[in-house]
């Protein structure tokens, strides 16, 4: 996003930028319990902080970035964590190489910033994938290589930053892929199809062979619906392995994108491994002639810049896109039965200027959740009225 | 208050402050059990963060306004907490439209700035009404129009930011009213006359219907003194309101203003409603010859300026202010025996310069309260010296 | 370190600046327990941010200074916390009063930046006297005088900062003083001698006099290694101090320092008292000619600036220096057996520019550990690896 505060010394070789990004969530829901035996039977209205970041990020001697970014949001918002801390060196063009806490760029969806995703929540079956080894406030090192028809990065990854790190327990060890093509990028549109891969040496943690993966219903506000799509704990995990596939096409004010990701689990003790799987597929269109340009360094989509910011006074309204995605995930193998999710979301975004936009979004939902040789489904059927207001610099 | 860096687009339309503000407090305290029942039997002396904030405000458009400001300061200091997050439609002049983590502008004390207030602390009586659905750290959603003679406004409040909101529990739902008349507000002086409501019209938690209120005796640096003025839980509360009536009068350096609160609460389940009330009346002389100034957007009153700031080589001593306020709050009624406070403050400020001053406050009070049927005074008295030193730009 | 932005008022009496420091640390460890009864039995290689942090330091009206920093790093990285919250009178030249939570400068080493210190740590004698009532986050109200040829300050000093302060509890309370001269310190050289003492008065805490005093085997990454040179709980201590020498010449690119600390706790009811000693020696040497200027109003040294900082595309590799240390910490008296702790350090550090610097540190080392009447050493044996990436502002 522009507008962002920058001091260089006067020889333009040091530089400070100031950084901030707020995600405020309300959420309304109609959530319907398919039996008693589900959790949660209800959730709650609220509002939600997702978001509230302030930082630094800079330049030293021209070759070297840093950034230093807390985040005040997310599910127990108003606690500050550390969101992202690192150092690149980037003197050579095309080239980056960065270690520390950061927003790792694996899958198409995360490479997107989350100022300019196209709905309020990434996919769920992206955010399993992510939360296995990579995602944000992730320590990990690497690198990246672009130009205009590709990107490359490959990463080693541990644990997170935050309050459940057990700095005296092993931690968690995975590395993550991704190459992207772009057999067409020019002014009239771009095509971009792309694969991933994430491995997860070991799970880390006092056993350091148990993981489970879950994500809330593509809406945050109440953390409790993380129990629905849920494998539980799974034990004597070896390793778990995502291969993925990415295509996205933009043209004009249109876009569309889509991945569909394997997941598998590989134990020990005589378990047998586990396949998961899930995808989404999504488009948009602003309605008032902008476009997603495509940024050659994150080898994704940007945000959209209004050509006419609102001004009450002139009538000019900003910039409305309208969108609408399909997602599926399956945490359902041999005994494991975490759930089969598919969601319907309709969005609307109000860009409002430069630096903010209001988000509204209509999630349409069932999650289908049987236990081995139970007919009593245990998941349910929701209906959920969300929207962010977004600013960022 | 000035100083404050602020950075701008060169069209001026997008711009970004730099806010701070540091409270450190210390307190010595005597204080006297009035039995062998009173919790606590003693308290510590020592020093608190009370407020120790950072953050961002900003404009984009012109028209925009947001903030994101972090504390890390508080009962327990140290830890850092989202304060404020905000984003705010100002673009009719004498109209402000504002959502998110604010700091509800409820009551005349509330609505002056914590950098402001004439003492360490505001009332008993204030605090305990802005803490039932106000305050600072304060989901809300609201509007406030205003001018040179009247200032209205009225909001919609959730929970607060912190580690104790569980957003997997019914949230609590609020909304206060504050309308301000100023029927003399000129250079001469101002005189204010105001009526405030609030309504609590669910508790949140688990349970969604219980309710304990309960304050510090005006000094917070050992918390442990918050079980003296204090309901304990109330259990089957179906709403709570406050009404309060609020005035205040500037004459030159002379400034007086009051409060008084009624508070009611509403139970079910066969249980009684509850009746409680309090007030302070307040006033202070700047010997310098400084003014609070009236701030029209705000509808409350201003800090001190010094004319001369401090400087020992030219023997420029500052701004000081002399203070005394009386404060009262019974919780009694029925048998809710909550206690009640009588304190009488004396305090001297001085400003060192635009951005600092030091505080002196002596707090002489009592609480009394007695188990129904119970001859036994489980209060104290005390004394308590405390020291501001504050920092804001 | 250089490149801080800073923004004044037009007449330049007031400013702020924009501070930021990110210590991130990786360790591989070579871990022997002694026996089956050391603990911890084995650690974990790991990263750590061991400091982030952002803040704010500025001046009012020329004369006086305040500062607020926040910290993402630690033992627990991830969590922000208050580091630093001060306001300080600076309006004499040679002399600095100050108050709130600050670094106290108390010790040769603690007086050092960890922006500048020789290695990843610092010893670990320093660490066992500074956590007793000095060192960083710690509430304090001092005041130090300086010139080119001395430093003395003495300061008055309560909790740190952080989670564990429990106001409805006794603060510690303690005082510390440095005094130094410098015989020599000219273009050609320093040398530096001074005395050091530390008196904790009261431990606060519920009991109010109770001690554990522990250090890790200075690489923080796992903090499990706290256990080994840990003197457990000591009850009934009524006060500890600590006396101590420092020396430093500088000669050149070349400087050596060390101290030495005698740790005296007094103890009631009939317990005996104890006493612990501990120190170190260092020296580097900055092989491409830069040199650790010595800093009057810290009374220390400074970092290094490179004069040639890295450019791969002009060959420029920035500046480097060889570092060793010998560190002796014993917690042995009586009963109480805290164990013996002897490590060598071989430093590399390699300044990229004037805010960067990687350092590489192989501590070899051992702690020696019996119960009394026991010959079981419950000690360990270690090599770690430890790498830090450095950016400062």
């Amino acid at each position: 996003p522009g507008n962002r505060p920058t001091f260089c010394t006067d020889d333009g070789l040091n530089c400070i930028a100031i950084t901030g990004r707020l995600h405020l969530d309300t959420a309304a829901y109609s959530f319907s319990p398919k039996s008693a035996g589900t959790t949660p039977q209800s959730v709650n209205d609220g509002i939600n902080a997702r978001r509230a970041r302030l930082g630094l990020i800079g330049t030293f001697n021209k070759d070297w970035e840093y950034g230093v970014i807390v985040d005040a949001g997310g599910t127990t918002d108003g606690d500050v964590t550390l969101n992202n801390a690192y150092v690149a060196y980037k003197g050579v063009k095309g080239l980056l190489i960065q270690g520390g806490y950061i927003d790792v760029p694996y899958t198409l969806d995360e490479a997107t910033s989350s100022n300019n995703i196209m709905f309020m929540e990434r996919a769920a079956s992206q955010v399993l994938a992510t939360n296995l080894a990579a995602g944000d406030n992730r320590a990990a090192f690497g690198g990246q290589v672009f130009g205009d028809h590709y990107w490359v990065g490959a990463y080693v990854t541990g644990p997170t930053t935050g309050l459940n790190v057990n700095h005296s327990q092993p931690q968690p060890l995975g590395a993550t892929f991704r190459a992207v093509g772009l057999p067409i990028n020019n002014e009239v549109g771009t095509v971009l199809v792309g694969f991933d891969a994430l491995y997860l040496a070991q799970t880390g943690g006092v056993t350091n062979n148990t993981l489970g993966i879950s994500d809330r219903i593509e809406v945050r506000v109440d953390p409790a619906t993380n129990a629905l799509l849920n494998t539980g704990t799974m034990n004597f995990v070896n390793n778990a392995r995502v291969l993925s596939g990415e295509a996205a096409v933009k043209f004009g004010s249109f876009m569309a994108s889509g991945e569909y990701f394997d997941y598998n689990i590989q134990r020990s003790n005589g378990l047998s491994d586990l396949s998961f799987n899930g995808g989404y597929g999504q488009a948009s269109y602003v309605i008032t002639g902008e476009q997603h340009k495509y940024n050659t360094s994150a080898g994704a989509f940007g945000g959209i810049n209004p050509a006419r910011p609102v001004n009450f006074a002139t009538g000019d309204l900003g910039a409305w896109e309208l969108a609408v995605r399909y997602s599926y995930a399956s945490l359902n193998d041999g005994v494991i039965r975490g759930g089969e999710l598919k969601n319907t979301t309709v969005g609307v975004n109000w860009y409002v200027n430069q630096n903010m936009r209001f988000m509204f979004n209509w999630i349409h939902g069932t999650v289908d959740k049987f236990a081995v040789n139970s007919n009593v489904n245990t998941g349910a059927d929701y209906d959920v009225f969300a929207m962010r207001t977004q600013v960022a610099f």
